[in-house]
């Protein structure tokens, strides 16, 4: 098995089931089960046209999650890829259609058209006014007079069921059909063929090769080609519609066959605005999978084209989320980038002691380089010290450009340099470090009032706590103790950074990856360079 | 090249174009290609709480797809599963950022969480309210406390959105965020591994198991388990959830990892509500693609404890179609079965002529069984022959049940009877000539009248014409010159079968398959049949 059914027997009865249950009441089924699987409307009166569709499963949500209002009245679903029988047809129709009648729409595939057909003589001999259209979009195959019915099907569902829901009489409702199916073209491309339940998937197409020209019941396309991306396989596909097509406004309607990304349609739905049929392309339905063909990694375009009333009627409102709305296509809508993004220069400004503060701080990370590398070795890639060195001689050489005066100033400043000289998860959180620490000097705290909303700010954007062997376990009794000095902060740094060589469960941070027998006896390098910066800042008096 | 891309460089901002141009207007982007890929609702007036997301792309529709009104105000787009930028968060921000404030909702990764945070930090420093909260939902790793950020994403995009929408102020939607995170509970299961563009597709996961506990980024799941069916796998993904969750009512978010088919999320959907937390899954959001991992085929639930104002918001509208809604999961509404399947037992009724003339066809046709088989032979399959006399065996054998009296109900029931006895196309077309034939006597035809509108009936449904190689080719000319009596239409019938001959280019049925030299010097079987009828009805006088 590698899908996520249960068997390939009760595979499409427990998916309708699914359905229902998820419509949020909207749809029932007749009690038919297993032969006649019918999904209809929950809300359906008989006073207006009933549109009756179905035909094979795996072309979901064709042809049950079209069915509201709007749209269908009643969906009639085979087996996966097979014709429901005359009775499951006959069900449908006699379960929806009043005195104003029905309109049935089928695909054209033999099987449906057959059954569908008796189904509707037998609906007939009851009185029942029941009208046949057989949707032949497809373009593939240009000298079959047979065209296959695909997802322009859709357009069909979706205008008559507009007109039927204001209420049209059958005549009206067949007329707009039959309209809608002699407008329609349809062509559809794959990179891969579909997996059917119960079956081995068969290898087709090799890597490199599209089939162009495909049905939606696995079928082989009418041709491979060379497959080399998606803007030329969307020329491909907008050079046969071409020539099928008349000069006016059309609507695409752009189908997912199942397996393709969201990311890929929406690159496909971008090379079918700049393709060659582009400026026809004026309203768009979709991206979306509408007709599918189970998993298949494909796509096909529908071409419709449009006047005001088609247009009226693709934008009415219906109540099946499947539906993905008709929309305008238009330029991309670009605006300018906001001011701010390139950090304001602050104005220089000397204070000695705080000049000498700093370059002395840069100085002890500097000389700590090869010890904290070495250290970082034993849990990491050994980098730490060469990382926190390199920001520290670029800091140290951004001295004489620092607002050195004014201390929320500095904060930020720093925070704009760590940010750009400091690679790293490392770097990123000793920019936001600085500057929390700004904002907090800016609302009126002192340094170390400053400094500790510094690390709060850390601690909630980067998710490490006191424990989880990071420079906050140095970090955070240094601050807390500081109010005691400058000596006081550097013992409980000190005292910090030697517990981690205890903790080795690392619960944040790349040591999280690491086996506790390697880190056991081995301090956590940031919370190393803590104590060392602390200590030494206090040696030198 | 194995997907609809062009290069892996350019697939976000491609796909992006795709999304705006076919978004109708509503969504617009800020001008920093490449770098820079923010997509923001283009009719934003920075009136509300803004609402900014984003990370990583290869989970669409999520970010750009839920960008409108009611949910997020603006998507910050990565690279394919790569955080974007600070600058690009930062723009985000400051594109949509008014005197509200702004809310950052960001999935849990170490990337977004530094990325995010840091930009909002430089948005702070221009004096911009900006609060950050981190979705944790993933449940697979309980030993972890840095839970990742999945699906369950979603529902703060959802409820945060309603609120802001409602013009709730920041401190009232983040702490609705929260709630939510607090609350959410998601797992995850697939079948494959995703595809990343441009790097070939790992096979990790052997046939027979499926990875739980996966997060969507193509990382290995947590374990591999055995894979026996959607049943058995809904029911490991429930177990994993119920210790997590409470006992009171939930809304379920069901999500498509990407490549699973619509198919398969039905059957999902149903086992979720059959499973053990069925009953406590009393709203559902999907089952739908909503936060994808690329193509994998996978799932993923999310479990919120909800109540009326969760309920509410969830509830409330949005623009962006990629919101599948959030509706009640209830029992499947069954509809009985609408009376007229079992076709009414005509009352039988003599009239020694009739039961004569029909007796005889089928003789007639019986006896050309091996003839007409082998006809068949040349082109098919070699059963016409067989097909028609065991028709004509069970019609013979039921003439006693038929009410010969009565010419429409006669049509009628000889359509009922070969319906039921006679396979194949062939089968179906007969019974749809015979009930038109009833319908049209019905309303006043006499019988050639009648079977003529058969004849039409069975061209419509069946789409064959006259010289498509078919019995059409006898029956049509026989029925033209029945009114100058039996000779004439014999005559006609012979003229048009030994026609058939000629025709190689069959345009319907199963000899438009054969190839021309296979069938030049043959006559259709179908066809043949009909003019020995017409032709020995003739002979007997």
């Amino acid at each position: 098995m590698t899908q996520f059914i249960n068997a390939k027997e009760s595979l499409v009865t427990e998916a309708i089931d699914g359905t229902l249950r998820t419509a949020g009441g909207r749809l029932a089924r007749l009690d038919g089960y297993p032969h006649i699987k019918v999904v209809v409307r929950a809300d359906w009166d008989k006073s207006k046209v009933a549109l009756v569709s179905g035909g094979g499963s795996g072309h979901e949500p064709s042809h049950a999650g079209f069915v509201g209002q709007g749209m269908l009245t009643a969906a009639v679903c085979g087996d996966v890829f097979a014709s429901p029988s005359v009775d499951a047809v006959l069900a449908g129709i006699l379960a929806v259609t009043g005195k104003a009648g029905c309109l049935l729409i089928v695909k054209n595939y033999t099987g449906d058209r057959l059954n569908f057909g008796l189904a509707a003589e037998r609906a007939r001999s009851f009185g029942l006014q029941v009208n046949m259209v057989v949707v032949d979009d497809d373009i593939a195959l240009p000298d079959l007079p047979q065209a296959r019915g695909v997802a322009g099907t859709l357009f069909v569902h979706k205008i008559a069921g507009a007109l039927a829901e204001q209420g049209a009489d059958l005549a009206a409702v067949t007329e707009a059909a039959q309209r809608v199916i002699s407008g329609v073209v349809s062509i559809g491309m794959s990179l891969d063929t579909c997996t059917v339940p119960g079956s081995p998937k068969e290898a087709r197409i090799d890597p490199g090769k599209a089939e162009l020209g495909l049905g939606i019941h696995g079928e082989a396309g009418i041709e491979q080609v060379d497959f080399s991306g998606a803007r030329d396989a969307m020329a491909m596909v907008a050079d046969r519609l071409a020539p099928k097509i008349g000069t006016g406004a059309h609507v695409a309607l752009l189908n997912n066959l199942g397996g393709t990304t969201p990311l890929e349609m929406a690159v496909l739905a971008e090379e079918l605005a700049r393709s060659a049929i582009g400026d026809q392309v004026a309203w768009m339905v979709g991206p979306a999978p509408m007709m599918t063909s189970l998993d298949m990694q494909g796509f096909s375009v529908s071409l419709l084209p449009v006047g005001d009333a088609e247009l009226q009627s693709l934008a009415a409102p219906v109540a099946c989320w499947a539906w993905p709305g008709c929309l305008p296509v238009g330029a991309v809508a670009i605006v300018p980038l906001p001011d701010g993004l390139t950090p304001v220069q602050p104005l220089a400004s000397d204070s000695a002691p705080t000049k000498a503060f700093i370059a002395r701080a840069c100085d002890i990370l500097i000389a700590a380089e090869a010890d904290l590398n070495a250290l970082d070795a034993k849990s990491g890639d050994g980098d730490t010290g060469s990382t926190l060195a390199t920001a520290a001689r670029a800091l140290r050489g951004a001295l004489g450009q620092l607002p050195l005066a004014d201390q929320t100033q500095l904060y930020r400043a720093i925070s704009v340099n760590l940010s750009q000289t400091m690679g790293g998860s490392s770097g990123v959180l000793l920019a936001i470090f600085f500057a929390a620490a700004g904002d907090a000097s800016a609302s009126g705290k002192d340094a170390v009032d400053a400094l500790r909303e510094g690390l709060d700010r850390i601690q909630q954007v980067g998710g490490a706590r006191a424990g989880d062997r990071t420079m906050i376990d140095a970090l955070l009794p240094a601050l807390q103790a500081l109010r005691g000095g400058m000596a006081a902060a550097a013992g409980a740094a000190r005292q910090g950074a030697d517990h981690t060589a205890t903790i080795t469960q690392a619960k944040a941070g790349r040591a999280s990856y690491i086996a506790a027998d390697k880190l056991a006896g081995h301090n956590d390098p940031g919370a190393e360079a803590v104590a060392r910066l602390f200590e030494q800042l206090v040696a030198d008096g």
